[in-house]
């Protein structure tokens, strides 16, 4: 009985990650020993770090002069660790929900922190637009995609200052021109691994600019000085993040994916533009997250909300409520989510109109 | 063919918990969805957190007031974050080796660390005793093992200001008595769980008492007010250390645990001091880690060392070279190092000195 998982994260991975991860936590290359209990500085485990990170610099074509790291804490801990590195006097931030907010939040801990524009008189349900980022910031912060509200900006932003973004919850789901950035960093939990791993790709000039005596474990350069392996790495959630990129390279990159990711949502937002009883909680088109499907009930419908979801039980759909800040329901359609399982959706979302 | 895996960190863990982090990778709690997948959210999820701490708490026989959290970042984020939450003016520590120089350099960016005494004039090969710990610092931090030296402290040192510890390498080794510290923490890759877990142990009286504005991700605070999961745990070490807990349990807890470690260094550590090839290199055997035993070549077969390693390779001996401010060799003979391993490497020291 096959489950559709729409988990908003921890969220659907590949089968060849799973399958290959679980392989390797009895018997990793061929040790006779799990990939769990192996050093991480053994030859074999290097060349897990080695492969991706040439696999991740390959897949996102990240350009010379940037550094991949590996390391623990999640995005959380990027809120505080981006300022600390990065900015000197002040910051801008573009304010499209929660993430971005807690961002923010730790951002004033280290330094004047701008906020350019917010969607917050509209629950964050668009992006901002038209806004004017000052000349004289540090950097100015984005956060691609926002989970909650089921928003993404799918253009870099037209600044002339140093972009940061969080990327948590769509990198690796298109391409990105990594070159407009001078830090990127993402939880791996969507797209790429098990929760426990932070992906930061960091411009290396961007460093060494604060003044600042930083901690160590949350100075970038220790990490880059260290091969990414200062301290003991997340081993198994590395390992399984090579799986998931040897799996989308072996699909064809990014824009494969993005071809993949537009269908399946086309698919939902389609049906949710039609059908009577449901509708997406973003009206704008070109704000509408190709990752987190927000929709709500119609007009008139709200009294049976809890009749779908349970339907959507019946029918295996996996992961539907929505955050409690939204309400409705969230549809998380990650790259391994095959697009049966958007269509089992939307044959869920007809079949509760008909009887309705 | 079996491997013997004496390796420092990430090291041995016992095969259940590699069985069944295996098979959870697949399939957990019969969601027919991966552990790596889930919410951390969801019920099932939440159920493998609650166990876990409650089994941490029982086998260690942690005291009501205390907190355990299930962090991020290893020790080595411990390091400045143990500090920044209880160090008001001044602090001090045991320097016993690396690890412990590592945790002071961190806390000289929060207050005045002072030193009470050092190994460092025998290369850490002892731990310091008779040393006085000045009545005003706000905490004593000592280093319980030291794997690059195999040094242990066997017993709560008897101070009357709070404790600190990093038992990063020795914890679930063997009881310890956890009123007499105000915080302990470990990263998990010892005789827990994979790395990218780190436990801590903290007694809540003890904090808020900085006065500072920590950084939201580096304060105990948050993490206890959010059931340790502010954001989202790393939950394939999470799952893979409940199943540990769960091995530690079924054996009869850490008194029968403490008696197989002592059963299982005393078979290598009275070979060494017997075989007239090698030596320990801790001589006091009070100060004899149970948990990573270094030894090197007596005065006359240093030149033979590298035929060693060579020996133990061919009989599947693995792990056993010493860290390099050391040199010579490293047995790591945590929890789930079976008894036969023990065996194996003292029948190699015997054949090794037989041919010599």
């Amino acid at each position: 009985m096959k489950k559709h998982n729409f988990s908003a994260g921890p969220s659907i991975l590949p089968e060849f990650t799973k399958e290959e991860t679980a392989k390797a936590i009895i018997d990793f290359a061929g040790t006779g020993l799990s990939v769990m209990e192996v050093s991480h500085r053994g030859a074999e485990f290097q060349a897990v770090v080695d492969e991706t990170i040439q696999l991740i610099k390959e897949i996102l074509s990240v350009p010379e002069g940037y550094s991949v790291l590996l390391l623990q804490g999640g995005a959380s801990l990027q809120f505080y660790m981006a300022p600390l590195n990065l900015l000197v006097k002040k910051a801008a931030y573009l304010n499209t929900g929660v993430w971005a907010s807690k961002a923010m939040k730790e951002a004033k801990l280290v330094g004047e922190v701008i906020e350019v524009a917010s969607s917050k008189d509209k629950n964050h349900t668009y992006v901002p637009k038209g806004y004017e980022v000052p000349a004289d910031v540090d950097y100015f912060h984005i956060t691609t995609n926002n989970t909650i509200y089921g928003t993404e900006m799918f253009s870099d932003p037209e600044v002339c200052v140093p972009l940061v973004a969080d990327m948590s919850s769509d990198i690796f789901s298109r391409p990105v021109d990594i070159s407009k950035y001078d830090l990127i960093y993402a939880g791996a939990q969507k797209n790429l691994a098990p929760a426990g791993l932070t992906l930061v790709i960091v411009k290396d000039a961007a460093l060494g600019k604060t003044g600042r005596t930083l901690p160590t474990m949350l100075n970038y350069q220790t990490h880059i000085d260290n091969g990414t392996m200062f301290n003991t790495p997340p081993c198994v959630a590395i390992y399984a993040a090579l799986q998931t990129l040897k799996w989308i390279k072996n699909l064809g990159g990014l824009e494969v994916i993005q071809k993949m990711n537009v269908a399946k949502a086309k698919v939902i937002y389609d049906e949710l533009d039609r059908n009577k009883c449901f509708k997406a909680v973003v009206p704008n088109k070109e704000d509408r997250s190709l990752m987190n499907i927000c929709f709500v009930m119609r007009e008139g419908y709200e009294a049976v909300e809890a009749d779908f979801l349970a339907l959507a039980k019946q029918r295996n759909l996996i992961g539907l409520k929505g955050h409690r800040s939204v309400g409705g329901f969230r549809a998380s359609t990650y790259n391994a989510l095959p697009i049966e399982s958007a269509q089992a959706l939307v044959d869920a979302l007809k079949e509760f109109e008909a009887n309705h």
